[in-house]
Protein backbone atom coordinates (compact mmCIF):
# COMPACT_ATOMS: atom_id res chain seq x y z
CA UNK A 1 0.00 0.00 0.00
CA UNK A 2 1.21 3.25 -1.28
CA UNK A 3 1.63 5.72 2.18
CA UNK A 4 -0.54 8.36 0.30
CA UNK A 5 -3.34 5.04 0.48
CA UNK A 6 -2.41 4.65 3.79
CA UNK A 7 -2.64 8.09 5.47
CA UNK A 8 -5.69 8.70 3.16
CA UNK A 9 -7.19 5.35 5.09
CA UNK A 10 -5.65 6.26 8.30
CA UNK A 11 -7.74 9.39 8.31
CA UNK A 12 -11.17 8.21 6.96
CA UNK A 13 -11.03 5.80 9.82
CA UNK A 14 -10.89 8.48 12.56
CA UNK A 15 -13.58 10.34 10.05
CA UNK A 16 -15.56 7.33 10.56
CA UNK A 17 -15.24 6.42 13.71
CA UNK A 18 -15.73 9.73 15.38
CA UNK A 19 -19.19 10.22 13.27
CA UNK A 20 -20.49 6.36 14.76
CA UNK A 21 -19.49 7.82 18.37
CA UNK A 22 -21.98 10.39 18.13
CA UNK A 23 -24.45 8.66 16.08
CA UNK A 24 -24.83 5.62 18.44
CA UNK A 25 -26.32 6.38 22.12
CA UNK A 26 -23.39 6.31 24.42
CA UNK A 27 -22.25 3.20 26.39
CA UNK A 28 -24.45 4.83 29.81
CA UNK A 29 -27.59 5.33 28.04
CA UNK A 30 -30.12 2.85 29.41
CA UNK A 31 -30.86 0.06 28.95
CA UNK A 32 -26.94 0.20 29.27
CA UNK A 33 -26.00 -3.46 28.38
CA UNK A 34 -27.54 -3.05 24.39
CA UNK A 35 -25.31 -0.03 24.05
CA UNK A 36 -22.32 -1.60 24.82
CA UNK A 37 -22.93 -4.76 23.16
CA UNK A 38 -23.81 -2.46 20.24
CA UNK A 39 -20.26 -0.51 20.86
CA UNK A 40 -18.73 -3.72 21.28
CA UNK A 41 -18.91 -4.77 17.41
CA UNK A 42 -18.80 -1.71 15.89
CA UNK A 43 -15.59 -0.91 17.83
CA UNK A 44 -14.15 -4.24 17.54
CA UNK A 45 -11.41 -3.01 14.65
CA UNK A 46 -13.31 -3.06 11.25
CA UNK A 47 -11.44 -1.75 8.31
CA UNK A 48 -14.73 1.06 7.35
CA UNK A 49 -14.18 -0.18 3.81
CA UNK A 50 -17.80 0.14 2.72
CA UNK A 51 -18.24 3.45 4.77
CA UNK A 52 -14.97 5.00 3.38
CA UNK A 53 -15.93 3.65 -0.51
CA UNK A 54 -19.10 5.45 0.03
CA UNK A 55 -17.41 8.77 0.98
CA UNK A 56 -14.98 8.25 -1.83
CA UNK A 57 -17.89 7.52 -4.47
CA UNK A 58 -19.65 11.31 -2.84
CA UNK A 59 -16.61 12.97 -3.73
CA UNK A 60 -16.26 11.31 -6.82
CA UNK A 61 -19.63 13.09 -8.12
CA UNK A 62 -18.48 16.26 -6.33
CA UNK A 63 -20.44 16.07 -3.12
CA UNK A 64 -19.39 16.80 0.47
CA UNK A 65 -18.28 14.22 3.15
CA UNK A 66 -20.75 15.94 5.25
CA UNK A 67 -23.96 15.07 3.57
CA UNK A 68 -22.24 11.62 2.66
CA UNK A 69 -21.76 10.86 6.79
CA UNK A 70 -25.19 9.30 7.16
CA UNK A 71 -24.72 6.92 4.73
CA UNK A 72 -21.56 6.08 5.34
CA UNK A 73 -22.41 5.07 9.17
CA UNK A 74 -25.56 3.64 7.85
CA UNK A 75 -23.93 0.81 5.67
CA UNK A 76 -21.28 0.37 8.51
CA UNK A 77 -24.27 -0.19 11.27
CA UNK A 78 -25.42 -2.95 8.91
CA UNK A 79 -22.38 -4.30 7.71
CA UNK A 80 -22.19 -5.05 11.84
CA UNK A 81 -25.54 -6.55 12.32
CA UNK A 82 -25.13 -8.79 9.68
CA UNK A 83 -21.99 -9.94 11.31
CA UNK A 84 -22.82 -10.07 14.73
CA UNK A 85 -26.26 -12.23 13.63
CA UNK A 86 -23.98 -14.74 11.75
CA UNK A 87 -21.34 -15.07 14.27
CA UNK A 88 -24.42 -16.61 16.53
CA UNK A 89 -24.19 -20.22 17.19
CA UNK A 90 -27.44 -20.76 15.10
CA UNK A 91 -25.73 -19.44 12.12
CA UNK A 92 -21.94 -20.04 12.21
CA UNK A 93 -20.77 -20.40 15.65
CA UNK A 94 -17.64 -18.16 15.31
CA UNK A 95 -16.28 -16.98 18.95
CA UNK A 96 -13.91 -14.85 17.68
CA UNK A 97 -13.58 -11.70 14.81
CA UNK A 98 -10.60 -9.79 14.29
CA UNK A 99 -8.94 -11.29 17.36
CA UNK A 100 -11.90 -10.34 19.93
CA UNK A 101 -14.63 -11.95 21.53
CA UNK A 102 -17.77 -12.10 19.50
CA UNK A 103 -20.78 -9.90 20.95
CA UNK A 104 -22.49 -13.07 21.85
CA UNK A 105 -19.53 -14.72 23.56
CA UNK A 106 -19.36 -11.40 25.93
CA UNK A 107 -22.66 -9.85 26.12
CA UNK A 108 -25.02 -13.37 25.59
CA UNK A 109 -27.20 -14.60 22.74
CA UNK A 110 -30.32 -12.29 23.14
CA UNK A 111 -28.31 -9.52 24.18
CA UNK A 112 -26.46 -10.32 20.87
CA UNK A 113 -29.74 -10.77 18.61
CA UNK A 114 -30.65 -7.48 20.06
CA UNK A 115 -27.66 -6.00 19.39
CA UNK A 116 -27.65 -6.81 15.55
CA UNK A 117 -31.47 -5.72 15.62
CA UNK A 118 -30.98 -2.25 16.75
CA UNK A 119 -28.02 -1.73 14.66
CA UNK A 120 -29.85 -2.40 12.07
CA UNK A 121 -32.78 -0.19 12.97
CA UNK A 122 -30.34 2.59 13.55
CA UNK A 123 -28.98 2.03 9.93
CA UNK A 124 -32.33 3.18 8.54
CA UNK A 125 -32.09 6.02 11.23
CA UNK A 126 -29.49 7.12 9.92
CA UNK A 127 -29.71 6.85 6.25
CA UNK A 128 -33.46 8.67 6.43
CA UNK A 129 -30.98 12.12 7.52
CA UNK A 130 -29.46 12.44 4.84
CA UNK A 131 -30.02 16.09 3.10
CA UNK A 132 -32.63 15.72 -0.05
CA UNK A 133 -30.96 16.65 -3.07
CA UNK A 134 -32.27 17.73 -6.02
CA UNK A 135 -32.27 14.24 -7.57
CA UNK A 136 -32.26 11.90 -4.79
CA UNK A 137 -34.80 11.83 -1.54
CA UNK A 138 -33.30 10.67 1.60
CA UNK A 139 -36.83 7.71 1.02
CA UNK A 140 -34.72 6.67 -1.79
CA UNK A 141 -31.83 5.81 -0.28
CA UNK A 142 -33.71 4.19 2.30
CA UNK A 143 -35.36 2.02 -0.63
CA UNK A 144 -31.74 1.29 -1.91
CA UNK A 145 -30.56 0.41 1.73
CA UNK A 146 -33.51 -1.75 2.64
CA UNK A 147 -33.84 -3.60 -0.84
CA UNK A 148 -29.86 -4.43 -0.82
CA UNK A 149 -30.62 -5.45 3.42
CA UNK A 150 -33.52 -7.94 2.47
CA UNK A 151 -34.55 -11.05 1.34
CA UNK A 152 -33.62 -11.04 -2.31
CA UNK A 153 -29.92 -9.68 -1.36
CA UNK A 154 -27.76 -9.45 2.00
CA UNK A 155 -30.32 -11.66 3.87
CA UNK A 156 -31.14 -14.04 1.06
CA UNK A 157 -27.43 -14.35 0.14
CA UNK A 158 -26.88 -15.35 3.29
CA UNK A 159 -29.92 -18.41 3.39
CA UNK A 160 -28.75 -19.55 -0.20
CA UNK A 161 -25.21 -19.79 1.76
CA UNK A 162 -26.46 -22.06 4.59
CA UNK A 163 -28.53 -24.15 2.15
CA UNK A 164 -25.72 -24.75 -0.03
CA UNK A 165 -23.51 -25.90 2.98
CA UNK A 166 -21.86 -29.19 2.05
CA UNK A 167 -23.03 -29.56 -1.35
CA UNK A 168 -21.61 -28.51 -4.79
CA UNK A 169 -23.32 -25.87 -5.92
CA UNK A 170 -23.75 -24.95 -9.95
CA UNK A 171 -21.84 -21.49 -10.58
CA UNK A 172 -24.66 -19.79 -10.96
CA UNK A 173 -25.87 -20.20 -7.33
CA UNK A 174 -22.40 -19.96 -6.06
CA UNK A 175 -22.26 -16.27 -8.28
CA UNK A 176 -25.52 -15.31 -6.28
CA UNK A 177 -24.54 -16.21 -2.88
CA UNK A 178 -21.50 -13.86 -3.51
CA UNK A 179 -23.46 -11.37 -5.24
CA UNK A 180 -25.93 -10.86 -2.44
CA UNK A 181 -23.69 -11.18 0.71
CA UNK A 182 -21.01 -9.57 -0.35
CA UNK A 183 -21.32 -7.25 -3.91
CA UNK A 184 -24.49 -6.18 -3.11
CA UNK A 185 -23.59 -3.93 0.09
CA UNK A 186 -20.14 -2.48 -1.46
CA UNK A 187 -22.68 -1.51 -4.24
CA UNK A 188 -25.26 0.15 -2.43
CA UNK A 189 -22.26 1.90 -0.15
CA UNK A 190 -20.99 3.85 -3.04
CA UNK A 191 -24.84 4.40 -4.51
CA UNK A 192 -25.78 5.80 -1.51
CA UNK A 193 -22.62 7.79 -1.29
CA UNK A 194 -23.18 8.91 -5.26
CA UNK A 195 -26.87 9.60 -4.39
CA UNK A 196 -25.99 12.06 -1.25
CA UNK A 197 -23.87 13.87 -3.86
CA UNK A 198 -26.91 14.70 -5.79
CA UNK A 199 -25.19 11.92 -8.49
CA UNK A 200 -26.29 11.54 -12.05
CA UNK A 201 -28.43 8.71 -12.86
CA UNK A 202 -25.35 7.65 -15.01
CA UNK A 203 -22.98 8.14 -12.60
CA UNK A 204 -25.43 6.07 -9.88
CA UNK A 205 -25.72 3.24 -12.33
CA UNK A 206 -21.67 3.43 -12.79
CA UNK A 207 -21.34 3.05 -9.29
CA UNK A 208 -23.14 0.27 -9.14
CA UNK A 209 -21.47 -1.59 -12.05
CA UNK A 210 -17.88 -0.48 -9.80
CA UNK A 211 -19.27 -2.18 -6.78
CA UNK A 212 -20.99 -5.20 -8.35
CA UNK A 213 -17.75 -6.13 -10.03
CA UNK A 214 -15.09 -5.29 -7.13
CA UNK A 215 -17.48 -7.13 -4.72
CA UNK A 216 -17.54 -9.79 -7.18
CA UNK A 217 -13.39 -9.65 -8.12
CA UNK A 218 -12.91 -9.67 -4.52
CA UNK A 219 -14.93 -12.79 -3.02
CA UNK A 220 -12.95 -14.69 -6.04
CA UNK A 221 -9.86 -13.79 -5.43
CA UNK A 222 -10.27 -14.27 -1.84
CA UNK A 223 -11.58 -18.24 -3.00
CA UNK A 224 -8.69 -18.89 -5.10
CA UNK A 225 -6.09 -17.43 -2.12
CA UNK A 226 -8.28 -20.39 -0.42
CA UNK A 227 -7.31 -23.00 -2.48
CA UNK A 228 -3.81 -21.73 -3.60
CA UNK A 229 -2.50 -21.38 0.10
CA UNK A 230 -4.40 -24.53 0.99
CA UNK A 231 -2.87 -26.52 -1.96
CA UNK A 232 0.96 -24.95 -0.72
CA UNK A 233 -0.11 -25.68 3.07
CA UNK A 234 -1.10 -28.96 2.57
CA UNK A 235 1.23 -30.30 -0.35
CA UNK A 236 -1.70 -32.19 -1.99
CA UNK A 237 -2.47 -32.03 -5.21
CA UNK A 238 -4.56 -28.94 -6.59
CA UNK A 239 -6.44 -31.03 -8.14
CA UNK A 240 -7.81 -33.04 -5.43
CA UNK A 241 -7.92 -30.44 -3.12
CA UNK A 242 -9.73 -28.43 -5.18
CA UNK A 243 -12.21 -32.29 -5.29
CA UNK A 244 -13.20 -31.63 -1.57
CA UNK A 245 -13.26 -28.22 -1.21
CA UNK A 246 -16.59 -26.69 -0.40
CA UNK A 247 -18.21 -24.51 -3.64
CA UNK A 248 -15.27 -21.98 -4.47
CA UNK A 249 -15.07 -20.27 -7.66
CA UNK A 250 -11.79 -22.48 -8.47
CA UNK A 251 -13.28 -25.57 -7.79
CA UNK A 252 -16.30 -25.50 -10.21
CA UNK A 253 -14.66 -23.57 -12.88
CA UNK A 254 -10.53 -24.39 -12.60
CA UNK A 255 -7.68 -21.95 -11.31
CA UNK A 256 -7.44 -20.36 -14.83
CA UNK A 257 -10.64 -19.49 -15.64
CA UNK A 258 -10.83 -18.18 -12.19
CA UNK A 259 -8.67 -15.56 -12.57
CA UNK A 260 -9.16 -14.96 -16.08
CA UNK A 261 -12.79 -14.04 -14.22
CA UNK A 262 -10.95 -11.79 -11.48
CA UNK A 263 -9.19 -10.13 -14.19
CA UNK A 264 -12.43 -9.30 -16.28
CA UNK A 265 -13.98 -8.09 -13.11
CA UNK A 266 -11.37 -5.94 -12.30
CA UNK A 267 -11.01 -4.52 -15.58
CA UNK A 268 -15.04 -4.20 -15.24
CA UNK A 269 -14.73 -2.01 -12.20
CA UNK A 270 -11.86 0.25 -13.70
CA UNK A 271 -13.91 0.91 -16.90
CA UNK A 272 -16.88 1.81 -14.57
CA UNK A 273 -14.92 4.84 -12.70
CA UNK A 274 -14.20 6.54 -16.36
CA UNK A 275 -17.48 8.39 -16.47
CA UNK A 276 -16.18 10.31 -12.90
CA UNK A 277 -12.36 11.38 -14.66
CA UNK A 278 -9.80 12.89 -11.81
CA UNK A 279 -12.68 13.04 -9.11
CA UNK A 280 -12.17 8.76 -9.47
CA UNK A 281 -9.01 8.96 -8.53
CA UNK A 282 -9.94 7.37 -4.68
CA UNK A 283 -12.00 4.68 -5.66
CA UNK A 284 -9.47 4.01 -8.56
CA UNK A 285 -6.74 3.23 -5.22
CA UNK A 286 -9.33 1.76 -3.12
CA UNK A 287 -10.47 -0.62 -5.96
CA UNK A 288 -6.72 -1.32 -6.40
CA UNK A 289 -5.94 -2.02 -2.98
CA UNK A 290 -8.86 -4.23 -2.61
CA UNK A 291 -8.19 -6.36 -5.65
CA UNK A 292 -4.36 -5.74 -6.34
CA UNK A 293 -3.39 -9.31 -4.32
CA UNK A 294 -1.46 -12.00 -5.85
CA UNK A 295 -3.84 -14.20 -7.46
CA UNK B 1 -68.16 -6.14 20.45
CA UNK B 2 -70.46 -4.37 17.87
CA UNK B 3 -71.87 -5.65 14.67
CA UNK B 4 -70.54 -2.72 13.66
CA UNK B 5 -67.14 -3.04 14.68
CA UNK B 6 -67.19 -6.86 13.49
CA UNK B 7 -67.72 -6.32 10.44
CA UNK B 8 -65.07 -3.12 9.98
CA UNK B 9 -62.96 -5.30 11.49
CA UNK B 10 -63.03 -7.82 9.32
CA UNK B 11 -62.87 -6.18 6.25
CA UNK B 12 -59.63 -4.02 6.96
CA UNK B 13 -58.07 -7.66 7.93
CA UNK B 14 -58.90 -8.73 4.46
CA UNK B 15 -57.71 -5.29 3.22
CA UNK B 16 -54.22 -5.51 5.09
CA UNK B 17 -53.82 -9.12 4.57
CA UNK B 18 -54.29 -8.72 0.35
CA UNK B 19 -52.08 -5.54 0.94
CA UNK B 20 -49.40 -7.92 2.48
CA UNK B 21 -49.44 -10.74 -0.04
CA UNK B 22 -48.43 -8.34 -2.64
CA UNK B 23 -45.92 -6.59 -1.06
CA UNK B 24 -44.15 -10.05 0.12
CA UNK B 25 -42.04 -11.67 -1.94
CA UNK B 26 -44.18 -14.93 -3.01
CA UNK B 27 -43.36 -18.27 -1.69
CA UNK B 28 -41.75 -19.52 -4.97
CA UNK B 29 -39.23 -16.42 -4.56
CA UNK B 30 -35.51 -17.42 -4.57
CA UNK B 31 -34.57 -18.28 -1.86
CA UNK B 32 -37.58 -20.15 -1.71
CA UNK B 33 -37.48 -21.08 2.40
CA UNK B 34 -36.65 -17.73 3.48
CA UNK B 35 -40.16 -16.41 1.75
CA UNK B 36 -42.03 -19.64 3.24
CA UNK B 37 -40.81 -18.51 6.57
CA UNK B 38 -41.27 -14.50 6.58
CA UNK B 39 -45.32 -15.84 5.15
CA UNK B 40 -45.28 -18.09 7.68
CA UNK B 41 -45.02 -15.73 10.64
CA UNK B 42 -47.04 -12.51 8.85
CA UNK B 43 -50.10 -14.74 7.99
CA UNK B 44 -50.31 -16.96 11.59
CA UNK B 45 -53.51 -15.20 12.25
CA UNK B 46 -52.48 -12.00 13.59
CA UNK B 47 -55.64 -9.75 14.57
CA UNK B 48 -53.52 -6.78 12.22
CA UNK B 49 -54.50 -4.47 15.43
CA UNK B 50 -51.12 -2.03 14.49
CA UNK B 51 -52.19 -1.81 10.73
CA UNK B 52 -55.62 -1.54 11.46
CA UNK B 53 -54.86 1.65 14.04
CA UNK B 54 -52.71 3.12 11.33
CA UNK B 55 -55.62 3.11 8.47
CA UNK B 56 -58.29 4.69 11.00
CA UNK B 57 -55.41 6.95 12.04
CA UNK B 58 -54.93 8.30 8.10
CA UNK B 59 -58.81 8.51 8.04
CA UNK B 60 -59.32 10.46 11.30
CA UNK B 61 -56.76 13.16 9.29
CA UNK B 62 -59.04 12.91 6.28
CA UNK B 63 -56.05 10.70 4.63
CA UNK B 64 -56.70 8.01 1.88
CA UNK B 65 -56.17 4.05 3.09
CA UNK B 66 -54.17 3.88 -0.39
CA UNK B 67 -51.52 6.02 1.10
CA UNK B 68 -51.55 5.30 4.62
CA UNK B 69 -51.17 1.29 3.30
CA UNK B 70 -47.11 1.29 2.91
CA UNK B 71 -46.99 2.34 6.79
CA UNK B 72 -49.69 -0.16 7.89
CA UNK B 73 -48.28 -3.08 6.38
CA UNK B 74 -44.60 -1.63 7.73
CA UNK B 75 -46.13 -1.72 11.14
CA UNK B 76 -47.06 -5.30 10.95
CA UNK B 77 -43.78 -6.60 9.25
CA UNK B 78 -41.96 -4.38 12.45
CA UNK B 79 -44.12 -6.39 15.00
CA UNK B 80 -43.78 -9.69 13.29
CA UNK B 81 -40.36 -9.74 13.29
CA UNK B 82 -40.12 -8.95 16.63
CA UNK B 83 -42.52 -11.72 17.63
CA UNK B 84 -39.99 -14.08 15.65
CA UNK B 85 -37.06 -13.23 17.63
CA UNK B 86 -39.06 -13.04 20.77
CA UNK B 87 -39.68 -16.41 20.76
CA UNK B 88 -36.53 -17.80 19.51
CA UNK B 89 -34.73 -20.37 21.90
CA UNK B 90 -32.45 -17.37 23.24
CA UNK B 91 -35.32 -15.08 24.46
CA UNK B 92 -38.70 -16.46 25.19
CA UNK B 93 -38.00 -20.19 23.31
CA UNK B 94 -41.74 -20.01 22.77
CA UNK B 95 -42.91 -23.38 20.39
CA UNK B 96 -46.55 -21.86 19.67
CA UNK B 97 -47.89 -19.02 18.83
CA UNK B 98 -51.66 -18.57 18.01
CA UNK B 99 -52.15 -22.01 18.23
CA UNK B 100 -49.41 -22.22 14.99
CA UNK B 101 -45.77 -23.41 15.60
CA UNK B 102 -44.00 -20.27 16.21
CA UNK B 103 -41.03 -19.62 12.72
CA UNK B 104 -37.86 -21.62 14.30
CA UNK B 105 -40.07 -24.97 15.34
CA UNK B 106 -40.73 -25.15 11.64
CA UNK B 107 -37.88 -23.35 9.54
CA UNK B 108 -35.31 -24.06 12.51
CA UNK B 109 -33.56 -21.58 14.36
CA UNK B 110 -31.21 -19.72 11.69
CA UNK B 111 -34.13 -19.52 9.06
CA UNK B 112 -36.30 -17.96 11.68
CA UNK B 113 -33.57 -15.31 12.63
CA UNK B 114 -33.15 -14.41 8.95
CA UNK B 115 -36.80 -14.00 8.45
CA UNK B 116 -37.13 -12.02 11.32
CA UNK B 117 -34.30 -9.55 10.10
CA UNK B 118 -35.90 -9.76 6.35
CA UNK B 119 -39.01 -8.41 7.96
CA UNK B 120 -37.57 -5.68 9.67
CA UNK B 121 -35.85 -5.03 7.00
CA UNK B 122 -38.75 -4.75 4.69
CA UNK B 123 -41.06 -2.85 6.82
CA UNK B 124 -37.99 0.04 6.13
CA UNK B 125 -38.72 -0.68 2.41
CA UNK B 126 -42.51 -0.39 2.73
CA UNK B 127 -42.83 2.86 4.60
CA UNK B 128 -40.15 4.58 2.79
CA UNK B 129 -42.28 4.32 -0.49
CA UNK B 130 -45.18 6.30 1.21
CA UNK B 131 -46.43 9.18 -1.08
CA UNK B 132 -44.87 12.77 0.25
CA UNK B 133 -47.17 15.12 1.90
CA UNK B 134 -47.15 19.00 2.21
CA UNK B 135 -45.78 18.63 5.48
CA UNK B 136 -44.59 15.02 6.07
CA UNK B 137 -41.66 12.89 3.75
CA UNK B 138 -41.54 9.65 3.77
CA UNK B 139 -38.09 9.85 5.10
CA UNK B 140 -39.17 11.61 8.23
CA UNK B 141 -41.84 8.25 8.44
CA UNK B 142 -38.49 6.12 8.52
CA UNK B 143 -37.38 8.00 11.07
CA UNK B 144 -40.40 8.13 13.11
CA UNK B 145 -40.51 4.03 12.58
CA UNK B 146 -36.74 3.29 12.87
CA UNK B 147 -36.75 5.39 16.45
CA UNK B 148 -39.65 3.10 17.62
CA UNK B 149 -37.99 -0.34 16.65
CA UNK B 150 -34.23 0.68 17.77
CA UNK B 151 -32.64 0.41 20.89
CA UNK B 152 -34.26 3.30 23.03
CA UNK B 153 -37.78 1.77 22.56
CA UNK B 154 -38.81 -1.84 21.02
CA UNK B 155 -35.34 -3.67 21.43
CA UNK B 156 -34.85 -1.09 24.67
CA UNK B 157 -37.69 -2.81 26.05
CA UNK B 158 -37.02 -5.98 25.47
CA UNK B 159 -33.56 -5.25 26.97
CA UNK B 160 -35.38 -4.16 29.79
CA UNK B 161 -37.49 -6.96 29.96
CA UNK B 162 -34.90 -9.14 30.19
CA UNK B 163 -32.98 -7.78 32.28
CA UNK B 164 -35.79 -7.79 34.88
CA UNK B 165 -37.25 -11.23 35.12
CA UNK B 166 -36.99 -12.96 38.04
CA UNK B 167 -36.40 -9.28 39.42
CA UNK B 168 -38.84 -6.59 41.57
CA UNK B 169 -38.49 -3.44 39.77
CA UNK B 170 -39.59 0.07 40.92
CA UNK B 171 -42.23 1.24 39.01
CA UNK B 172 -41.08 3.18 37.20
CA UNK B 173 -38.94 0.64 35.15
CA UNK B 174 -41.78 -1.33 34.60
CA UNK B 175 -43.84 1.42 33.13
CA UNK B 176 -40.29 2.11 31.33
CA UNK B 177 -41.09 -1.96 29.47
CA UNK B 178 -44.72 -1.84 29.37
CA UNK B 179 -44.36 1.91 26.79
CA UNK B 180 -41.08 0.39 24.88
CA UNK B 181 -42.74 -3.07 23.99
CA UNK B 182 -46.06 -1.75 23.49
CA UNK B 183 -47.11 1.35 23.69
CA UNK B 184 -44.49 2.88 21.20
CA UNK B 185 -45.52 0.79 18.28
CA UNK B 186 -48.62 1.87 18.83
CA UNK B 187 -48.34 5.30 19.12
CA UNK B 188 -46.18 5.22 15.98
CA UNK B 189 -48.98 2.65 13.99
CA UNK B 190 -50.94 5.99 15.01
CA UNK B 191 -48.55 8.36 13.95
CA UNK B 192 -47.52 7.01 10.82
CA UNK B 193 -51.20 7.10 9.69
CA UNK B 194 -51.97 10.37 10.00
CA UNK B 195 -48.02 11.55 8.59
CA UNK B 196 -49.25 9.54 5.35
CA UNK B 197 -52.81 11.85 5.51
CA UNK B 198 -50.63 15.09 5.57
CA UNK B 199 -51.91 15.69 9.97
CA UNK B 200 -51.26 18.94 11.16
CA UNK B 201 -48.54 18.39 13.94
CA UNK B 202 -51.66 19.07 16.88
CA UNK B 203 -53.19 16.04 15.00
CA UNK B 204 -49.81 14.06 14.96
CA UNK B 205 -49.23 15.19 18.94
CA UNK B 206 -52.73 13.93 19.57
CA UNK B 207 -51.96 10.63 17.58
CA UNK B 208 -49.01 10.11 19.56
CA UNK B 209 -51.17 10.50 23.34
CA UNK B 210 -53.22 8.31 21.71
CA UNK B 211 -51.24 5.80 20.98
CA UNK B 212 -49.31 6.00 24.33
CA UNK B 213 -52.21 5.91 26.53
CA UNK B 214 -53.82 3.32 24.79
CA UNK B 215 -50.97 0.83 24.80
CA UNK B 216 -50.22 1.69 28.45
CA UNK B 217 -53.21 1.43 29.45
CA UNK B 218 -54.08 -2.34 27.36
CA UNK B 219 -50.78 -3.54 29.26
CA UNK B 220 -51.47 -2.68 32.44
CA UNK B 221 -55.47 -4.08 32.05
CA UNK B 222 -53.47 -6.93 31.10
CA UNK B 223 -51.50 -6.86 34.40
CA UNK B 224 -54.74 -6.83 36.01
CA UNK B 225 -56.16 -9.89 34.56
CA UNK B 226 -53.60 -11.53 35.00
CA UNK B 227 -53.55 -11.22 38.41
CA UNK B 228 -57.31 -11.17 38.87
CA UNK B 229 -57.53 -14.52 37.60
CA UNK B 230 -54.96 -15.81 38.92
CA UNK B 231 -56.13 -15.41 42.25
CA UNK B 232 -59.70 -16.62 41.18
CA UNK B 233 -57.83 -19.80 39.67
CA UNK B 234 -55.72 -20.75 42.43
CA UNK B 235 -57.90 -19.87 45.25
CA UNK B 236 -54.69 -17.76 47.20
CA UNK B 237 -55.24 -14.85 48.69
CA UNK B 238 -54.72 -11.82 46.66
CA UNK B 239 -52.19 -10.91 48.74
CA UNK B 240 -49.86 -13.51 48.72
CA UNK B 241 -50.32 -13.51 44.91
CA UNK B 242 -49.60 -10.49 44.68
CA UNK B 243 -46.27 -11.01 46.69
CA UNK B 244 -45.37 -13.93 44.66
CA UNK B 245 -46.14 -12.50 41.09
CA UNK B 246 -43.89 -11.54 38.73
CA UNK B 247 -43.43 -7.63 38.36
CA UNK B 248 -47.11 -5.90 37.29
CA UNK B 249 -48.79 -3.11 38.27
CA UNK B 250 -50.93 -4.43 40.38
CA UNK B 251 -47.98 -5.97 42.64
CA UNK B 252 -45.97 -2.71 42.56
CA UNK B 253 -49.31 -0.24 43.10
CA UNK B 254 -51.89 -2.88 44.16
CA UNK B 255 -55.13 -3.43 42.24
CA UNK B 256 -56.97 -0.29 43.09
CA UNK B 257 -54.34 2.06 42.33
CA UNK B 258 -53.78 -0.09 38.75
CA UNK B 259 -57.27 0.24 38.32
CA UNK B 260 -57.28 3.94 39.06
CA UNK B 261 -54.49 4.38 36.64
CA UNK B 262 -55.76 2.04 33.98
CA UNK B 263 -59.06 4.24 33.99
CA UNK B 264 -56.55 7.37 34.14
CA UNK B 265 -55.39 6.37 30.55
CA UNK B 266 -58.18 5.24 29.51
CA UNK B 267 -59.35 8.58 29.44
CA UNK B 268 -56.57 10.29 28.41
CA UNK B 269 -56.91 8.41 24.92
CA UNK B 270 -60.23 9.22 24.39
CA UNK B 271 -59.70 12.98 24.97
CA UNK B 272 -56.86 12.89 22.99
CA UNK B 273 -59.09 11.67 20.26
CA UNK B 274 -60.93 14.97 20.56
CA UNK B 275 -59.66 16.81 18.01
CA UNK B 276 -60.32 14.59 15.32
CA UNK B 277 -64.28 15.27 15.85
CA UNK B 278 -66.42 12.64 14.10
CA UNK B 279 -63.89 11.76 12.13
CA UNK B 280 -61.84 10.32 15.22
CA UNK B 281 -65.27 7.74 15.15
CA UNK B 282 -63.22 4.04 14.33
CA UNK B 283 -60.28 5.12 16.66
CA UNK B 284 -62.76 5.70 19.53
CA UNK B 285 -64.48 1.88 18.56
CA UNK B 286 -61.21 0.41 18.54
CA UNK B 287 -59.72 1.98 21.84
CA UNK B 288 -63.21 0.67 23.31
CA UNK B 289 -62.80 -2.46 21.59
CA UNK B 290 -59.09 -2.82 23.21
CA UNK B 291 -59.85 -1.10 26.75
CA UNK B 292 -62.98 -2.24 27.23
CA UNK B 293 -62.53 -5.43 29.73
CA UNK B 294 -63.76 -6.16 33.07
CA UNK B 295 -60.86 -4.79 34.94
Amino acid sequence: MSADLKSYLTQRVAFVDAALDRFVPAAETRPVTIHKAMRHSLFAGGKRLRPILCLAAAEACGGSLENALYAACAVECLHTYSLIHDDLPCMDDDDMRRGVPTCHKVYGEAMALLAGDALQALSFELVAQTPVTHRHSPAAMVLELARTAGSLHLVGGQVADLEGEGRKLPLEDLRYIHESKTAALLASSVKLGGMSADAQLDQVQALHDFGMATGLAFQIIDDILDVTQTTEKLGKSAGKDLASEKSTYPALMGLDASRDEAHRLTEKARQALEVFGPNGYWLHQMADYLLKRDY
